[in-house]
């Protein structure tokens, strides 16, 4: 044991930001300051806290006078820097600062990640420091070790994850009460678990952030937002959860990466996040509330699943800190975490590549023949159905009446499916196509 | 990015055993050997296979001319030895051989760590060469990383695992179809998940070794395998299945793992592994079949869950190699894993120190005021009863008739129910006392 190697000297922590995930960060620091020096090999001390505005209040556990507004020069003097301010600018320029000054660095930011990723790995590798981002995906539960270090020598071939809380949030309530969108929005606002501007959240990019920053470590290869497929949750409606439930399923917004392989043998991936009706004996069916888990599918290991707290102050305070203390042990005792491992550099495959089952909603003018036209443009599209549902207002005497039609198909090609949904569309019998929802987990 | 710097040595690796895990270790290695190169800095060679019976067929992934059964001198040959061969000696003896001779040593043996773990970690320590043990506990759900660098930040308050494939198939099939104990472990043997002498699972030793590791890496201590309280499965009834089912609960055999603290504010840790009735709302309710699952309480974090396969021979290599991976990066990079951390030196308690409520199931002779004493005895070692159920032969004409009492008390301590339960067995109206079962995740 050298932990205990006579009176090592403290090593300067520099936390950047000081809101929800900051405060914990700092309270949780302070309440066993013991703990941490034996866990990391030296005490670890906070040596200022920068914030943009210096005049704001930051509770009881923030002492005052650790508070700067001078980040670069704070950045200089730290040891490890803890970015949890959030947002591109000045978070990237800082980060990189203090890579550049030889500080380790911590960061929960997963949209910077998601699009800076190998630029910020690349400068840490070159300054033999260690940027480390556990905090970035799924909050307090640990998975960017876990499938970077402990699934390393296995191989990762699906990875689907509920890692978005404001939007479990929203469809779990839809699912309990079968409330609107609208409704579980306004009431998951009040509640705290959704922003004033839910944009980031129910449009699914905060998930594809996460998504690109569990794909390149689950491929060892770079996956950028941009190669991320993005639909959200805001055209998901009542009528949709209803129909799940009759469909003995429920709706949640994954982000699915995976690795598809073309006909030619050649390997890529595909990372995509959109609302999915589940079997409700799925592992990750049940997760209800802001809850986030993540379910990976390895050749040896099988199926995994993580459970937990996917965001909040302390979830994401306890990641943060679990990565200062390895970070923290590195600088005492010598070691690195691994670099980015990018040596597979499979290429991202777009939605065409894909094949599912979807589920189908339709308005059609409710006259004799219908069905059969609208089961002859699937079948020329290669698309069987599986199951059928018909109901609404059937009026045999009205000429105008309308019919809304659920269709559950089998496996089918993303391509087909939309090839279909264009003849649809232009039938004059097809008063609307109400929903296109992927069916998983079959 | 250093991974592919030119031409590294590859590293020599031992293999001992080639049962079911180390043919698959085998057999993944040299399935994707460019991407352990890739991943490791090194290629992996398999230098030589040990067992201790040389001509036996090991199948076709196992290279004949590796096979070795001069088990010593093959350690000294190796950078890195796996050691799955399981058992006390000469596993012990091999993995002290190899640490003295500088080689850095993975091993899933749980039985051995159990009881020898710290002198197996002071020899790494001492020799500047890793130890690691993944696959020790829970298979191939990464626990033992998680626990020891995700969660380094926290302070964990309690794990509740089930992490015995064998009694869980077993309290499964035993819930979902009433079997008896018996005719459910005669299947469960039958199917390959129990083997011909079953006694270090459904005594729950193997639980308890694996609880004696996960306490040590939870709270930074040293809990030897005999400082776990040790109840197994054997004496769980169809009777208490169906009152657990009645109660909306399930039996489960836990290995629990706990900060106690004293009247007196001094902490200490509580291992114990016993079947327990959990709520079916419960994340570890639903774990069936052979699964394990792993459930987490940490200050910050909150609730954490990890899922997945806990036998096998795939699942277990796979942490195996996830290890294997890290332990050469470290060769090849020159980092080293954590020390082995007890800095915490936390006793260990007793099951006196504990409280909790019962599930207490009594046969009695069905007379008049049978049921007031019972009720009495409890009152008066101060445990107040929450639910009672009573069924059976209630013939009011026959004076030797008897009753079957179902009881679940309200928190009560074990030393004030052992007390009781004394008292019980000593009235003659008590014709038995059939079943004592803890009632745990209230």
């Amino acid at each position: 044991m050298t932990q205990n190697a006579s009176a090592p000297q403290p090593l300067k922590i520099a936390v950047l930001g000081a809101g929800t995930v900051g405060t914990d960060v700092i309270r949780l620091l302070g309440q066993h300051p013991k703990d941490f020096a034996h866990r990391a090999g030296a005490p670890l001390e906070i040596i200022g806290i920068g914030v943009r505005d210096s005049s704001k209040d930051r509770g009881p556990h923030v002492d005052r006078s650790l508070i700067r507004d001078d980040l670069e020069a704070l950045v200089e003097e730290a040891d490890i820097v803890v970015e949890v301010m959030g947002g591109q600018e000045p978070a990237r320029s800082l980060i990189l600062h203090a890579l550049e000054n030889g500080a380790s660095v911590i960061t929960a930011n997963k949209a910077l990640l998601a699009t800076d990723g190998p630029a910020l790995y690349e400068a840490a590798d070159r300054h033999g420091v260690d940027i480390s981002f556990e905090a970035a995906v799924a909050g307090a539960i640990p998975l960017i070790r876990p499938l970077r270090d402990s699934l390393a020598g296995d191989r990762i071939e699906r990875v689907l994850g509920i890692v978005n809380g404001t939007t479990n949030y929203i469809l779990d309530a839809m699912t309990r009460t079968g409330q609107s969108f609208d409704d579980a929005l306004a009431d998951a606002q009040r509640l705290g678990y959704a922003e004033a501007d839910p944009t980031a959240d129910v449009e699914g990019q905060d998930a594809a952030a996460k998504a690109s920053i569990l794909a390149s470590l689950a491929f060892h290869s770079r996956v950028h937002l941009d190669d991320v497929f993005l639909e959200g949750i805001t055209r998901i409606s009542s009528d949709d959860v209803a129909a799940a439930e009759r469909l003995g399923r429920v709706i949640k917004l994954l982000s699915v990466v995976e690795r598809v392989t073309g006909e030619d043998g050649s390997e890529a991936i595909s990372a995509r996040v959109y609302p999915v009706m589940l079997p409700n004996a799925h592992p990750l069916a049940s997760v209800g509330e802001a809850f986030n888990a993540v379910f990976v599918e390895a050749e040896a290991a099988g199926e995994l699943m993580f459970y937990g707290q996917g965001a909040g102050g302390a979830p994401t305070a306890s990641a943060v800190l679990g990565d200062l203390v390895s970070v923290a042990r590195n600088r005492v005792f010598g070691g690195k975490e691994p670099d980015e491992s990018f040596y597979a550099k499979l290429p991202t495959a777009g939605l065409d590549a894909l094949s599912n089952p979807f589920y189908l909603a339709l308005t059609v003018v409710d006259r004799p023949g219908v069905l059969a036209d609208v089961a002859g443009i699937l079948s020329e599209n290669g698309i069987s159905i599986s199951t059928i549902h018909q109901e609404g207002a059937t009026d045999p005497e009205g000429s105008d009446a309308s019919a809304h039609i659920g269709i559950v198909t089998h496996t089918a090609g993303e391509k087909d499916m939309q090839t279909a949904l264009e003849q649809l569309r232009s039938r004059d019998t097809v008063t609307s196509v109400d929903s296109l929802v992927r069916v998983e987990g079959e």
